[in-house]
């Protein structure tokens, strides 16, 4: 709610802080009370999304150090609030005076400007991609929550562009950063272990939730659920997926075109979604865009740009939909007074 | 938040009502004072979602008249809630004692189930098509809102299946029907008129509000804005949108690859998305399935189906966009100190 | 949240309707399925608001019938938005030209033009006392399942003006009603049953939300949680309750100053609070105010005013002391692991 | 919403943080982008929370230097989420082995242990009056705002214990002292300069949520606005304020008994509130209480205690008030649709 920053109901999430201000952080309201917590479950998943792993990632070096200054007691989460920082070390200091004076082509320069009548430009400001620590911190307690409960999330490259290998990939890649251009693709996520019932009726679907959460991840301009767009191209009799009862007397679907969500709550088969991711808009190529003092002018913007974000995004997809699986499953605790009963009966 | 039955910040809309209840029916908070409203305004929305008007929608009267209970007086609302509601008139007393034995595939009864521990399975309860009446009713006054302010929202239907033109898509609906099974299709949706700024950063962009509010609709299993999942595979240098200075010194953008909104606020451009909309899960083919005393069987549901819900689902989409891009313009009127001083000079 | 119409979290409620318009009501969004519930159990509670039960509240009748809209199947809540409503029966066609022109003392008449430009004056619209309505109906719901956990919400009159017995008050209350003039009072409300360690730390500690809750309705100006204001003029010593083990070894309090909540979170005893109204601000007797067209004037309103609201305000009190409890019991089941970890088990 | 820590609904703030952690601090989602800000600002009302300045303060020294980590640009806020923190530097290490063990009584030591199952037990934890300096750090820069549109917050000390004048209450506090006993209070705010009509109806009430503000508190136990509790014993005739043109044609009341709030919505005189704090629970004397064993026990509390925390207290109470209040005018500005049509023209 209120001005943007933050996620989720119960499992609240409160991000802050820009590329070259002191720190990016993230505030965890509503973990549940004893979870075993260290620095070192976060740091491994900001580990993934740090750059320079690959000759496709940019060459800067981000040596983000997670701390973790409250919610945490001897080992355990406590209940309240979980703050954790990162504090920005690699802030050089440049000449931003140029940058200042046009809107960069498929950045939020602009729209920015136009919101608040001025912007940190700096390195982006708010809308750096150093954004999404604060969302991979706390995904990372939520994904560590979740599996001691037997419920993994799992992303991965489905496509760079149009190639769908890695050997594709890699081609298809060395042509881009030869032209000085850049790549979007495809990141497919699998939720394994959901319990069924999952997610509330109406506005809170579980599928509309999974598509804020991702769809509120800078580069993303899609989003489906199971057979998605596919779907809208098939037929009832193919498209519905048949229940029955296995050989354990456990009820099982024959397909999953549903992506695991039925009527907005999950049905207990695998959750599959994907997003689409919009190629880097920084590239190295000349453009054309406009300046403040009212002109129409070609620019080319310096600096260290990934060409493609897709490898960095995955940790970050993962982390959201971590932040919304649990979540749901934490409203869900409220949906029958046979429950409330019996818990407060103990 | 909550349970799931209310959408928005600063215009709040709370749907409820089942299909074969007493009726369905919304409340909106928040609607600021001194809009002109009456019944047929939002009648006319309200028709649009009709069955009944071509041979592809389902032959069952629904002759939902709207009253409004409160919030306006004397033609005007007042800034206190509007109430309003539908009163079911079309509750064929049937008999559903097979239906409530077994769970339908694509339905949410077995998730309902699973949640709710029973379920309400006269005409579908929660997750029925008729709860799409309180969000139209809602979204009638948004888009009224809009409107008046030079901002337009328009959907309409992009593709049924594989067939894109009115020809192909009669031909491609007779052939599923003599098949007895449904289609499914793609909604696009315009908004025209909006200034650049609206949204907030991070995770409320307006992508994203927009993203959740579609995908919680009943059977939309995908939602892209502007390119969508084509920009996955566009680089830079094509998807990047050079802004420029159009004649008369106002911003522009060459194309519009983006979907009218960059960083997750608007750019001033129309703001364009698509949602897939999966086939009706209601056939009349035969299909495989599991009953509540642990047996797989084969049903035949009987009925009223729609071949094709994406006629009606347009008026649906355009709602809920109205809704979404209204609650994002009266957040951003706190976005300036200046603007704030400036609104309590007066 | 959102334009104020709204309360609660989990057990979410949301009223509208004006005393003069179509009706009013009550959307319940968030109610666990599966509690027993029947227009009956509500209207026992509406029973208890209604006036003309004395000769000290108004003779106007108003035979307020609720009826169920939505949400209740086979005689259980469902899990999805209960919808409630009274139709206004008791709408005289009245000449309200007069009271359009001025602005009550004491009432919300002058506020409500200052912010919206203009106002439903039939009545006092929104501001008017049947707006309690939906809160009394949405609080019948909430008493009745904590009932069924063992947990009871009972206010009663603590005095009339300065009167505490039967009979002074009678007799102040008439002195009162002779010279056209009216009285406040205090409710005292006290909930037994309560579990401990409910309610949430910091800023939803239950004494807070138990305080907006009473102080949201209309008029009441103070509130007290325990020994409350004379707490200021107690000291440590005197004012800390001793923990000691009782004969079964269950943790009891020797003294109860606390009224039942420690650190915002319920600590086992019963709580008590007190809230106090204000005399009602329509009177017989003659008053200065304000017209619109800029003169001070005298006025002497007309119509059927309550002498005294309070014992029509205290089911009102119950209900709303009702709503905030449930929602902070359900808030209470996600606080930990262990308990997320063994739901989720089943 | 959520756990607890979060407060406000556009200006939304966000604290964490426990006496013997790292630190405490915020994050302010919302402050409109634009207004002057430096650390200096904070620092000023951080220093009004000190302890150390009187003998009736704890002697330990808290040398709380805040920092901003984000959100200010060039010395104006951006309108993207301030964070602010204060590392904790007085951490004694100390044995709490004792403290542990026990339940203090008028603590929060048993409930927390009853919600999470455990708790931070090391200076109070997050029921610590070191979680306040989050509060008063917001606070700091609502009232920035507040005073730059001509809206002032102040409040003061009415009483502690029975005692009003200075040398009362020096006197009380030293005959509190020389028992090991502590001592309560009154605070007093005024808010100038409101503009009439802020608020919303119904349950957002400025004086409920004023309410929920003050109570949220750790050690208040009661609110009241205006005359309050007083006016439970007072009649219409005299509760009710007369409104009249002043000379310059300006609405003005004779009296100010509703302390500036009618209908819950300001009515543009001064708003006037009271506060009761309850006496310090932490006491040098001997007292009664139970262990984790099971066993009745007495205990000496040692450490460092304040007799008395109103003087402390006041900046925080100002500080929620401004935060309530800002919150409020912000919310305001999408009441009329005259209004949003005149923003949006420019």
């Amino acid at each position: 709610m209120a001005a943007g920053s933050g996620f989720g109901n119960l499992f609240r999430v409160t991000t802050w802080g820009e590329s070259h201000g002191k720190g990016v952080g993230v505030v965890v309201d509503g973990c549940p009370a004893g979870l075993s917590l260290c620095e070192e479950d976060i740091q491994i998943y900001l580990n993934r999304r740090k750059p320079g792993t690959s000759k496709f990632t940019t060459p800067r070096k981000e040596d983000d150090r997670v701390e973790i200054l409250s919610g945490v007691f001897e080992g355990k989460t406590t209940g309240t609030p979980i703050s954790m920082v990162v504090f920005n070390k690699n802030q050089k200091s440049q000449d931003y005076s140029e940058i200042a004076s046009y809107y960069r082509p498929g950045h939020a320069d602009y729209t920015y400007d136009c919101k608040y009548g001025f912007r940190d430009y700096t390195g982006g400001g708010r809308s750096s991609g150093r954004e999404t620590i604060g969302r991979v911190a706390a995904g990372a307690i939520a994904a560590k929550l979740l599996k001691e409960m037997g419920i993994t999330v799992e992303a991965y490259t489905k496509s760079i562009g149009p190639a769908k290998t890695p050997e594709e990939i890699e081609c298809y890649l060395e042509e881009c950063m030869e032209r000085n251009d850049s790549a979007g693709g495809i990141i497919e996520c699998v939720i394994k272990g959901m319990p069924a019932g999952i997610g509330e009726p109406c506005f809170e679907k579980l599928s509309a939730n999974l598509g804020k959460a991702i769809l509120s991840i800078g580069a993303v301009k899609g989003f489906e659920i199971g057979d998605g767009f596919f779907a809208a191209d098939s037929t009832g009799l193919t498209n519905n997926d048949a229940f029955y009862y296995n050989n354990e007397g456990k009820v099982e679907k024959k397909t999953n075109h549903a992506g695991g969500i039925l009527g907005g709550l999950s049905d207990g088969s695998d959750i599959i979604f994907r997003a689409a991711i919009k190629p880097t808009p920084s590239i190295f190529a000349t453009q054309e865009t406009i300046n403040k003092s009212g002109e129409n002018i070609s620019v080319n913007i310096k600096g260290r740009h990934d060409p493609v974000i897709v490898p960095r995004a995955i940790v970050v997809v993962e982390c959201m939909a971590a932040i919304t699986i649990l979540d749901a499953l934490l409203m869900n605790m409220s949906a029958r007074v046979e429950h409330l009963k019996k818990f407060y009966e103990r």
